[in-house]
């Protein structure tokens, strides 16, 4: 599978950075039958996986100067600028970095990239190292089209939850910051507080994972109706106003905390929607709170 | 139909409080065929109610003597006991209590019902007014078997949606609370402030909805495995560690705080985390929260 190779390209992909995360991501490509180089700064760990049919090999710049496609999984965008440093030809290659960085860390690879004639992906890995290579697994890319259109194949075949979502560089680091940071994990953590509450009261996990089914669905729907509205800027309401939810909740909150629970995550559900009925948006829909989601209401959109 | 009623108990069903939630469970009752007599602290509301072929009742003596079955809808346990007080006669009765309330305030309106010779339901009502004999309603119901068996068919018109999760009756208020309040209302939160990040980031309502089904999916499984974890206590994993999670959000809201927002489900969240990994719980798997979720961790099972 090397059809895609430049005539000195003897490699499909390099994989630069074999940690857990990283050594997955070789051996998914190596599993789909692409010749795979693989590059580590500490060579041991790159060594371990020519069990699996990958090459590795001991200079960065040789790594990358292998093959088109350059695969970056490194701690951080610091670290990967730092190792890539010593190559010294990047021109008709793409860089896909999945390391976990900040928006602007994004913007500032891309110039880098550009810099050094490479085309730039950022990639947000949203799955388990055992997943990759599953259909389970979920990379979320965004960058340079032309770059997704030459190396789909070869990227989809890490795993089939994975998805180019987007032309705008940053939007794979945004979504993963939001979603899966912000909203993810606020969630898991609120079900940790639910769950022990609940279970400690003597209620049945059974019980309890019926009543989370529905109410699971229930945020599925209201999701989208929350985006809808943040958009239209429309937080007129039939249903229940900010008011209801900050008394029901407050209540709740009461009863959790004379249970002996601290409940950080519905003390500060509770204060979000204390701000914003204090801010005049008492009578309006649950999601106007996105007015005072700022750190300064005023400057909010 | 008034197969089930005693000799002189006239009505199916009396509501007691017709406010927006108690007038929807009386049109629900009485357009599943139905006799209701209704009963209201100011008549007019239960007057305003004759139109949809329900009787309004002046007397609450006269309402609840009327019927088997008793539905209290009114603000709170305290409002509902006060309205009670002038029944002379509550043989061969059930009260559901659909109030929202904590779960000492059942105990304390399961005992007032059996000194008063009624049998007693409690109820949360986990849905809008709205939908109400639809089949999206949904109430929680637990308490007396014998009551539920009893009364099923005619509760169950109220929406498709419902369940009697229980005989402890407790256990109705013990979901409300953690997991329509503690769970749903802090999620949902989280994804006001993780929506209102992302979209004013730029990124496109479609793609932030793309990857919010496939995050709530995840939160699908993550649910059951919280539950089960926390049951058995054990928190060892071969994924993610309290470590891990710890760093990636504590990045996250470091990201989301730089660009304005004030993300206060995320900082719980971090403070969660960092909690655990503080006592301890650091290599061990995300639910190890439920040991400091108490307020005194100390006292934690």
């Amino acid at each position: 599978m090397t059809e895609s190779n430049g005539g000195s390209r003897a490699n499909d992909v390099a994989v630069i950075g074999c940690g857990l995360m990283g050594s997955a991501l070789a051996r998914a490509f190596a599993k789909s039958g692409y010749s795979v180089a693989a590059w580590n700064r500490t060579p041991e760990r790159a060594e371990a996986l020519a069990c699996d049919g990958i090459t590795p090999v001991r200079s960065v710049d040789d790594a990358v100067r292998s093959t088109r496609l350059v695969v970056a999984c490194m701690s951080t965008y610091e670290t990967t600028v730092a190792a890539l440093k010593p190559v010294t030809d990047w021109e008709g290659a793409t860089l896909v970095n999945l390391a976990s960085g900040a928006p602007y860390e994004v913007t500032v690879l891309e110039r880098w990239a550009a810099e050094h004639g490479a085309e730039y992906l950022d990639g947000s890995i949203v799955c388990y190292p055992q997943d990759i290579g599953s259909s389970e697994a979920a990379v979320l890319y965004s960058g340079s089209p032309a770059a997704w259109t030459d190396h789909e194949r070869t990227l989809m075949s890490l795993g089939g939850s994975s998805a180019y979502i987007s032309d705008r560089v940053t939007d794979a680091s945004v979504l993963n910051v939001g979603v899966v940071g912000a909203f993810y994990v606020s969630a898991l953590s609120a079900y940790v507080e639910a769950a022990t509450y609940v279970l400690g009261q003597g209620v049945t996990a059974d019980v309890l994972h019926a009543l989370t089914q529905v109410t699971i669905e229930g945020l599925r729907k209201a999701s989208a109706e929350a985006a809808a509205a943040i958009v239209s800027g429309e937080h007129a309401t039939d249903k229940a106003t900010i008011d209801t939810y900050a008394e029901a909740a407050g209540a709740a909150l009461a009863v959790m905390q004379d249970s002996g629970q601290r409940a950080r995550m519905l003390a500060a559900a509770v204060e979000n929607l204390s701000t914003a009925a204090a801010s005049g948006s008492g009578s309006l829909g649950f999601f106007a709170q996105t007015t005072v989601a700022a750190a300064d209401p005023a400057k909010a959109v």
